[in-house]
């Protein structure tokens, strides 16, 4: 029997702009060198919309962090637009930094007819440089009165900075009450790690949400998405994951419909975060270590982490070497309660290190493994405990440092 | 007025072998391939020598650790011999590889005519594979009767794995009472992390030193010197430092002659410390970074190490790009507390960042700073407290990746 809490789930292509209620417009204004490089986007809700945000752990705030958390919370959840400049993080540039940050919050809120407070601002690029901020303005100036439905794609790309590819998907929600869409973009690259410290991602909706459930839905979903993914170990200066919900498609969302609401964030997330993870600097395979039968949730999410933050481990796994040693010895160095003859390790789903014996042997196959583009390790810690936890990483190459050594000069 | 307190250190050619009382061999033996190629050290005091040592904190233990710690615990303190083989960690091995570490320390002990638990056995070299002992065993038989002074820098390169050159240093020290020398040798390369996770290193000394005493001066030296340096984060499964003293010099070390020991101890360690890092896997530059004006010594210890490992700030470093907000951006994350209004970075001396603004046009000067294989960074808290620590670390260059993506296929 229906009793209501029923939906269904399908991916449709789109973006941040497939909700209804949503426009966005993407420019370039001169922050980037490139002048056909798109590097200013403003997304608007036709109406004043329920919004949360998770902000960067890290305690070198940049400014546009600083003036965002303000700005929500002043307005008490509710936004209606975010402005977004690429090529500039606006980080660790003082008092001139935060005022610029207050401007692009005005000048957007001034050409869109709302108050300062009702937009939320959010830089990535370069820490320590100031912002061109006439360029700024001006490209505001030019992008507000261009807002328009479907140019999320544009919008996506326009927010890149070292990504190889742009991350947005979007999918649609049906419930008995009626259909809804979430959409989602993010940028990634360097700098990622979890904690909210991890990159820019915006996830929009047109189910009707008020501020408390938005803030639940984007709190869970990103625990095992956005948080649950890792670059390089490095918390940034302006990570900000953003939730906006328009409520245009009618669809409620209360307890019987935040399970769909909640799984539609968790898809989008998972989907984006992943991208993230894909696209990171000088990645070429995705690497998913799942730790199980750990103490506690807690504790298997930090094995898994030092794991997956491992230079040993992801060098090895750059070379498809299967050397199940550096897995082991980064999880006797994570913390929490490790015992070798407790322990096993598969890679690509081969054991090759079963409860302190190897198997060496059959370190062949689980090499052909770590030929593909997507690398599955898993750990059993052997406590006997239903405690699992899964991280996303890449491997590290010599790209990444290339790219690293030589990002400004 | 001399109180019979003063001491002069004079740094002598030598190592592990120069110190009274103690002879060393070093044999091939077959673990490594290359027939040319030194891998196995024995260092033996001619009586039995106080002795301490330190151990990894990586829970994944190999079978040479384990069986260490049980020996010199069960002595309490007392050693005839260190029995060492490089190129098989003999880590990850089971019940085989801990009767592999305890038949190494009985045939030495056999072969020099003393107890099994008179002597400790250390190993580095690739996690999980079983050693080959009967090579080993035949090895530790040709070694011991080939025992001499003199030999210590053929036991410096016989405990080298992908060590770039042998790491070994000797100080004489004159004391009112008399002189006496303190040597010492270490292998590094890779898995280099603070918390005696670090390599093997071994201090040797003709002082007469009490187990208490010689504990204490490890204990202390180590943690500004091993403890205080990093490659990659990485805790290794078989870090362990020794002292031993063989007292051949008759100079009794009590509180009159402590601080003597513990300068040379200093000496000798932060030489070898600083020798593992610069020959860190794939580094081509020494790179100090020292945290003032924090909360706490442990505070700053923190900060330091944190940037220290930052990829971000390692990768920006190899590239001579003075990229101080990647260092602001690594010291905010750390977990102390932070004040970006307060913060100062310099680089090679140079004021990039000043209490929260940047000054970008010395960008240049440091820049030129980062050209040379000495690289300072020094950051400010700002929090008026006399609480500083340095760590020390190395680039990460692309051959890193090379050298770890390698290393076994």
């Amino acid at each position: 029997m229906d009793d209501g809490t029923q939906f269904a789930i399908a991916p449709i292509q789109g973006g941040v702009a497939s909700p209804e209620g949503f426009r966005t417009s993407a420019v370039h204004c001169g922050v980037k060198a490139d002048a056909s490089a798109l590097d200013l986007v403003v997304l608007a809700a036709d109406v004043p919309a329920s919004a949360t945000a998770l902000f960067t752990t890290n305690l070198a705030r940049a400014a546009p962090v600083i003036v965002s958390r303000e700005h929500i919370d002043y307005s008490g959840g509710t936004v209606r637009a975010i402005v977004v400049n690429s090529g500039c993080a606006n980080a660790c540039t003082g008092p001139a930094g935060q005022a610029h940050a207050k401007l692009m919050a005005a000048e957007t809120a001034a050409a869109l007819g709302c108050a300062p407070h009702d937009v939320l601002v959010a830089s990535t690029g370069v820490i320590g440089v100031g912002l061109p901020i006439d360029r700024v303005v001006a490209g505001i100036r030019t992008a507000v009165p261009a807002l328009a439905r479907g140019h999320g794609s544009a919008a996506a790309r326009a927010i890149m900075t070292t990504d190889l590819f742009p991350k947005e998907c979007a999918t649609t929600v049906t419930t008995p009450r009626g259909a809804f869409t979430v959409g989602g973009m993010a940028k990634g690259a360097g700098m990622i790690e979890p904690n909210m410290a991890t990159m820019l991602g915006f996830l929009t909706t047109d189910a009707a949400v008020s501020p408390a459930i938005i803030r639940r839905a984007l709190e869970v979903s990103a625990r095992d998405t956005f948080n649950a993914i890792t670059v390089d170990g490095e918390s940034s200066t302006n990570d900000s994951l953003f939730a906006l919900a328009s409520g245009a498609s009618g669809v409620a969302i209360d307890d019987a419909t935040y399970p769909a609401l909640l799984e539609a964030f968790l898809t989008v997330s998972r989907e984006l975060a992943l991208g993230i993870v894909r696209g990171g600097e000088g990645a070429t395979k995705l690497i998913a270590v799942t730790v199980s039968d750990a103490e506690s949730v807690d504790a298997a999410r930090q094995v898994a982490r030092t794991i997956a933050n491992s230079p040993l481990v992801k060098t090895a796994i750059h070379g498809a070497d299967p050397n199940w040693g550096r897995i082991v010895s980064a999880a006797g160095r994570s913390g929490p309660p490790f015992d070798l003859a407790k322990t096993s390790v598969r890679i690509g789903g081969i054991l090759l290190f079963d409860r302190g014996v190897a198997h060496d042997d059959r370190a062949p196959r689980a090499a052909e493994h770590l030929q593909g583009s997507a690398v599955q390790i898993d750990v059993s810690l052997g406590f006997g405990r239903d405690a699992a936890a899964t991280i996303w990483t890449c491997d590290l190459s010599a790209e990444y440092v290339r790219i690293n050594g030589e990002y400004r000069t």
